[in-house]
C-alpha cells in the first residue's frame, strides 16, 4: 500500500509518498512544491494543483493523508492554506483516492505516541521510522512524513480492529 | 465584456455572469451551486468544481470576481470557506481569466457608495442595476450579483484611468 503525505500550504507543500509492506515502511519519494512570492494567488495555486497532479500521475499512491491545521491567531493564513488545501484535495479526489485527514495531535501520537511531543521529537522519529540517515528538509517535508506514517499506523489499527470483528 | 461574479462556500456557491455593455449592465444567467452536508469535503470540492468548470465553459466570461471574505470569529469557517475558494480559483485560472478579489467593503462601496450600507440595502440595488422584477435568493446569488457589478464599476473606472492616462 502507498501512501502520499501532505504538508499543505501556498509557498511551501510538503510532500512524502511511503510504501507500508506488512510491519514495515519504506520511503519512495519526498520534497516540497513551491511557489514565488509576489506571484498572484490563483496562479500559485495553479501550479500547486499541476504539480501534485504530476506526483500523483507518477507514484500513483493508494490512499493520501493531509494534515487538517486548525489556527488559534491568523484568519487570513487559515484562509490561504485553506484555498492551498482544497486544490491538494481537489487533485487527490479526481483520481478517486481516499483522504484522511489529521490533526497535529492525531499525527504526534502516532509517531512519539504523546500529543504533547516537541517538533524535533517527531522529525527524529520519522527519521528512524523511515531508516533516513538526516531528517528531510524543509520541515514541510518532514511533516508530510509523518502524516503519511500517522495513516500508515491508523490503516494497521484498522486492519486489526476489522481482522477483530470478522472472527 | 462578461463577467462572472462568485460568492464561494461549500455547502452554497452564489454565481451571477452579467455583460457590461458601455454603462449597461445585463443580467445573463445566475444561480448557485449546492452540495450536500454529509457528504465528504473532498467530494464537495469535486462537485463545486466541476460546476464551476462547467458553467465558465457554457458562459465564457471574460473575468471572474470574487469576494474577499475575512473572517473575526470562526477559524474553521476560513479554512472551509478558503479550500472552496481554492477550487474555484483554479478553475478561472484554468481558463486563463483574469481575477479581481473585493472586500465586502469594496463591494458594498461601488455598489451603494458607503461600506456601512445594510444587506438588503445592497440586495436592492442589485435587483434596480439588474432591472430585475425581484431580489435573486438565496442571499448568495445576489451576493455572487454584488461583486460581479463591483468588478463592473471598477473596470469602469480603471478605463478611465487608462484613458487619461494616455492623453
Amino acid at each position: 500500500m502507498r501512501i502520499l503525505g501532505i504538508d499543505p500550504g501556498i509557498a511551501i507543500v510538503g510532500f512524502g509518498f511511503i510504501d507500508k509492506q506488512g510491519h514495515k515502511l519504506v520511503p519512495v519519494q519526498y520534497g516540497s512544491i513551491q511557489t514565488e512570492a509576489h506571484t498572484e494567488d490563483s496562479v500559485r495555486l495553479k501550479q500547486v494543483y499541476e504539480a501534485m497532479v504530476q506526483l500523483i500521475d507518477k507514484y500513483k499512491p493508494d490512499a493520501v493523508a493531509i494534515e487538517k491545521l486548525f489556527f488559534n491567531r491568523n484568519v487570513t493564513t487559515a484562509l490561504t492554506v485553506g484555498q492551498a488545501r482544497g486544490v491538494l484535495m481537489l487533485a487527490a479526489v479526481q483520481q478517486g483516492l481516499p483522504i484522511g485527514e489529521y490533526t497535529p495531535l492525531q499525527v504526534k501520537q502516532a509517531i512519539v505516541g504523546y500529543g504533547k511531543a516537541e517538533k524535533k521529537q517527531v522529525q527524529e522519529m520519522v527519521r528512524m521510522f523511515l531508516h533516513l540517515s538526516s531528517v528531510p528538509k524543509p520541515d514541510d517535508v518532514a511533516d508530510a512524513l509523518a502524516v503519511a506514517i500517522c495513516h500508515a499506523h491508523s490503516a494497521t489499527l484498522l486492519q486489526k480492529m476489522n481482522g477483530a470483528t470478522k472472527r
